[in-house]
């Protein structure tokens, strides 16, 4: 491919949610086994410059994960979740909780919809307990992470090794 | 007990959460139990007329549980979800679904807060994603449940066996 595909995250302007759109070129069986399997996940999710391990992922619905982020500097973020539910190639609903942060957390759902052609629309909604919570969020530098990963993501499903 | 406590529960203006606060006579460590506890979770959660039983309840953090609420009339209710996170003690954070509504989640986070006199303050905080899917929660009865259950929390904490 020559061109990226455009990724919207935007600001709910009534409830305290981020939302995120994208699509790609694989059909929804392929970008939700790429959000299930870890050994999928690991090769895209989050920004070039950080590396991915996963010390948990029980991919079904009441399930949990924990995994690492790390950089060249060797600073190691570590994120925590549960699987709410898991609907196969359709709907993702899980939380996210930044150790960081350790008393926020937020609730996501990702919606695979198919296009025509063999192509996905991911629909990503985000919901925090406040908008302080979710503005900080926006402004954490999570633009990178969400932009990068997909286009790492865009590799994986192209079936590259970048 | 010859007064039973009151039970607080506010829309909250700003986010499409509810909020409840209740107190309990018992210190904050018993509360915690009975909420994670299975054979105490049994006897109190939801509305008198209605009997619990419970297909899965890992209670811990990133675990699962999936409970039924049936009447006289026979009438199942399903209800599932995963926790977040569990803090000893301290705070549970879990999801629910009602699977009549099986595409609304809400986050529900506890904070027991200790009180003078081995007493103990519940806050609760329940998140769903629009006003509009709140505003039908709070319409829905819940109160029976939620008043009810507390009161039968009160006798599971007493010691009685009603």
């Amino acid at each position: 491919m020559n061109t990226t595909l455009a990724t919207s995250i935007t600001a709910d302007p009534m409830v305290p949610a981020i939302r995120i759109i994208r699509e790609f070129d694989a059909p929804p069986a392929a970008v939700y086994r790429a959000h299930v399997d870890p050994e999928l996940v690991v090769r895209w999710l989050g920004p070039r410059r950080l590396t991915m391990t996963i010390q948990r992922w029980d991919a079904q619905t009441g399930g949990g994960y924990r995994y690492t982020h790390v950089g060249e500097d060797r600073t190691e973020h570590h994120f925590f979740g549960s699987f709410h539910e898991l609907r196969e190639g359709e709907r993702i609903v899980q939380t996210f909780t930044y150790e960081g942060f350790p008393d926020a957390v937020a609730i996501e759902t990702m919606t695979f919809v198919e296009l025509p052609g063999g192509r996905t629309r991911l629909e990503a909604f985000s919901l925090g307990e406040s908008f302080e919570v979710r503005d900080a969020m926006l402004e954490s530098g999570m633009e990178e992470g969400v932009v990068q990963g997909y286009e790492r993501l865009d590799e994986v499903l192209a079936g590259s090794t970048a």
